[in-house]
């Protein structure tokens, strides 16, 4: 496989604290590994757009759109507007993402991309970027990290949008407090900082809830309502407080934040009457600049476990087990139930390394592989971890044991037989509140390796569980992909993941992947199961899948869309959320239709007296 | 004291299920004993109003509003709309209350009152209702089961709405799952009437979360943001799922209940896209018809514990121990820390028993009658219960003995010393998710006892406790007001809980009262506290602090308003949201100003086309 560059060439990844978004330098040698693995499984160049001229939105001419940016430019200072003008620059893997477009974009590469990207360093400057976009009718779409990889990176919905790159200048831990267990966040904190500003400090009582990979912002991903392995694992149920500026141009402080001098902003997650955070969750109606979070108390010990189970027919009956163990907190973080074939694959080596046929992975190459691992052979693994002082764990894994060993040749991994540099320890680090990277090795599989989630909201029922492997598995056969399902039991509802790998350049690679999802999204919306999240590609097909009674909660966000964004200028269509300029004029993506953009805006773009 | 009617006449409290709103069987004798004591507490009869015709909204001529009751009247049935025409009848208790007007009034008993109820059987009938309110632009007042005692009970805020009673003919218990641990209610489902079905169905693996008292809707307590005394107190971020009729009619489902055939809607709080839920918390943005809640697993075994402290300079060193051990899960309900006062009037006998000179009860009095009692001498008593297996409990109970001894003097209560009629086994049952009946008791203190309650939001400190306290004592002691503090520790913040009591038919008695209270949230806010929740005569000046960046979370809140309350019918001013018909009129109440009303609306009352 030819390489651009060789892999010993290739310059360190940006670290904590020089740079907002890089790696803290205990992972600085993992990061080496990661990215020299990428560029050895790179087939061609990692971009191909050849770029000279910003993308422009509709509706905003080349003379209004130029106007517009010198005017900005004027105002935050030349450094702080940036002309997505030359060719695309992607160093093309997880900890140095371009903020242009997608880098894994299952669209083409030139399809969702931003005209510009603006750096605030304040929320009087959030304000003020706002304030421009409504005068000029110009789109924004804000970004935290622009790590919701999987979910379309940094990219924007509307194709020549200007990005507003929140965490380049504001990613400051505005408080942490060691008495409360909470901290107040800006947008460009990362789990990694979060928690090496809390190590820095010995604060060794607290804990930072992390998600697989600590690289993404603590803001971003709580209000995609990621989800992390410690028992905080919802990010959204544990935030306290946001600070937002409406697309107006207000500016909101929500809980207690509304009482001048309030001393509980971060203690207590509710104010004086409605509570509007939800509404700036997976949404278009603000901009948050700052966000409280709790923090997990040290539970005074902790131990991983992992289960192995043979069959494949194994998965329903184990389901069961779990549902209960999980809602009685026996089990006491999200219950990761992973597939073979993902324990292979987040080795992060090629395919080819294990089979060179055409069609799926055949079943037997699977268990083969599986067989030479740690786990041994087997259709399915437990990760889990139980928490609390050694006699108080024993009592819980005790139950667990018990219970798991009802389905035959059930196998507990005895930890001590793993060795260091398994997958095994990266989750054990993850459960204990440390955030880690290896998650993605798994993007390895295919060269220029991309990924894309179907994440589809289940009961905790094997017969659930079936029936959503089975609706996996009949639309990856007929798209010829791998299969890497995996199961996360939240409380009392699970996820099935299911990412799809993709090499990203060729595009009948992108073409199945897109319609293996879409295929998913609505054979799973049949049978009651809707995702939790999805692809910017994906949102207008999976909004439309939440339609009971005529579509009526999105005739209420759009309401609510035209009350607080009259102009229409955030984030048009992220979550299938559309502004009056644009609806009814064919913006939606979905089967069938796969062009990001619609028939013009109405009105136009230009100087409006606000 | 003159008895209006022998208590042994008193005809006995419906129950349950022949009333919706009835006390259990099991509960009966308990009912008796309240209604009795609360008999002979009366010095005259409960309820003043000589009512003919019912109290009409500003803007809405007799001849309008006669002709839009007969119009519903034919719509629901003559059964279901039932003018407030008639001498106001006041069983005048908890469990007997009337839903024309706030029983335990603070301002004038014929100033908040409804001009009729109306009783819909369905979502259906609740929309038909809300588009007629729209047609005749008359004000209408949701309430669920209309006990929200101390806050307004049944009263709407507006004088003469149209009280919409959903519970009387919408108590169906939906669904309970008994392997989600889910159930999904409607809004005249009480705490005790879930707790039985529950035990009904044999289902003794789940727990209900209870408040004090087990009348009130769990619908309208959870949209109150009531709390409970298990683990799993906070009832609004323990729901799973609303349908909804907005102001204009239409009908929503939040969550999964937006995916048409969903099979995760109590299981799963979140959907896709914004989350709408907090909109419909107090406040007056729709009409909640359905709610999803989650149940709390059986914990295998628990234990409830009682600690007395000495001295009144024990309560800051108490919550600073409190603080650590609350917020790492040791100390597992919600906190309770109540005043030696409290214990002494929850026995439900009059303070004249105790104390028949003027002024506040003197702390002698109070030493001398605590003594009396199972807990002995003491200013403070921790209630608490640790939960689980007995030796995971003593492990905690043992943190807790430990922690709390470093107070001198503090002396753990031997459960098995204390009598069975004690309130300490209220509190375990209450704790144990058993929906109780005593805590009421302290409304005796005073003849034609009432109680409004003043619920500031306060780190868990002891220096807030002690300014909390102080504050409260100076406004007591200028207000000559016996003081009953209890502090409630959630999680990581407390809310002090201050019950006023006062005769409620002695105007001087209730504007002491509301002096006082209005002196606490003033002086409250200055020092960074804000209430929790209020009653409905204190909402405009509780909200009034909530004010931060000049007022844009109400501006806010207008906005919502205004784009789904376009006319303004629904509960107007509740939380302080004012529709613009009524905005800049005066309808606020405030220090200087307890006038209900304020100068008509704009446009009046007619037939509007929609």
């Amino acid at each position: 496989m030819a390489s651009t560059q060789q892999a010993s060439e290739l310059p360190d990844t940006p670290t904590l604290p020089n740079t907002h978004s890089g790696i803290p330098t205990r992972l600085l040698d993992k990061a080496r590994r990661a990215k020299t693995l990428i560029w050895q499984g790179r087939s061609v160049p990692a971009s191909q757009i050849p770029r000279t001229e910003p993308a422009l939105p509709q509706g905003v001419s080349r003379t209004t759109f130029n106007t517009a940016i010198v005017e900005l430019t004027q105002q935050l200072g030349a450094a702080n507007v940036e002309l997505n003008d030359k060719p695309a620059v992607d160093n093309g893997w997880y900890m140095e993402h371009p903020n242009t477009h997608d880098m894994m974009h299952v669209t083409d590469e030139d399809a969702l991309v931003a005209s510009a990207a603006v750096y605030p360093s304040s929320t009087a400057e959030v304000q003020l970027i706002v304030r421009w976009a409504n005068q000029y009718r110009i789109p924004i779409f804000p970004i935290s990290m622009g790590r919701n990889l999987g979910y379309g990176g940094a990219a924007p919905r509307v194709r020549g949008s200007v990005v507003v790159d929140l965490g380049k200048r504001m990613s400051n831990i505005l408080n942490i407090d060691p008495d409360d267990y909470t901290c107040l966040l800006e947008p460009g904190v990362s789990f990694y900082a979060l928690y090496e500003a809390i190590k820095a400090k010995g604060y060794d009582h607290m804990w930072v809830d992390t998600p697989d990979l600590g690289g993404g912002s603590v803001i971003g991903n709580t209000l995609d309502r990621g989800v992390g392995y410690t028992p905080y694992g919802d990010h959204w149920a544990t935030h306290a407080g946001l600070e937002v500026v409406l697309p107006t141009g207000e500016i909101i402080r929500t809980g207690m934040g509304a009482l001048p001098g309030s001393n509980t902003w971060q203690a207590f997650p509710y104010g004086f009457g409605p509570v509007q955070d939800g509404l700036f969750s997976q949404s278009n109606f603000g901009i948050v600049t700052k966000m409280g979070m709790t923090l997990m108390p040290n539970p005074g010990g902790h131990e991983s476990f992992m289960y192995a189970f043979e069959r494949d027919s194994d998965l329903a009956p184990l389901i069961e087990i779990i549902r209960p163990l999980r809602i009685c907190n026996v089990l006491e973080n999200v219950a990761q139930v992973r597939s073979a074939v993902q324990t292979i694959a987040v080795q992060g080596r090629p395919r080819t390394d294990f089979f060179t046929g055409s069609g799926a992975i055949p079943q037997e190459v699977i268990d083969k592989e599986v067989s030479k691992l740690p786990c041994g052979k087997c259709a399915w693994l437990y990760y889990g971890m139980s928490y609390g002082p050694a006699y108080i764990r024993q009592y819980k894994l005790d139950a667990i044991d018990k219970e798991f060993r009802k389905i035959p040749g059930a196998r507990k991994v005895d930890p001590q037989t793993i060795p260091r540099d398994n997958y095994f320890w990266s989750r054990d680090q993850i459960a204990a509140g440390v955030p880690d990277l290896e998650e993605l090795l798994w993007c390895n599989w295919v060269p220029n390796g991309s990924h894309i989630a179907f994440s589809p909201v289940s009961p905790i029922r094997g017969k659930d569980a079936k029936q959503l492997m089975e609706l996996a598995r009949r639309r990856h056969t007929e798209h010829k992909i791998d299969l890497f399902p995996a199961f996360c039991v939240g409380l009392r509802e699970m996820h099935l993941i299911v990412e799809i790998v993709f090499d990203k350049t060729k595009p009948e690679a992108r073409k199945a992947a897109m319609d293996c999802m879409r295929g998913m999204v609505d054979d799973a919306a049949k049978l009651g199961y809707g995702e939790y999240r999805t692809h910017l590609a994906l949102m207008d097909q999976v909004a439309g899948t939440y339609n009971w009674n005529d579509n009526a909660l999105m005739k209420l966000n759009e309401r609510l869309k035209d009350a607080l964004d009259p102009q229409g200028i955030l984030a048009p269509g992220k979550s299938g959320i559309w502004p009056k300029r644009y609806r009814a004029r064919g913006w939606e993506m979905g089967v069938g239709d796969e062009g990001v953009e619609g028939k013009g805006v109405e009105p136009e773009a230009g100087s409006v007296r606000l």
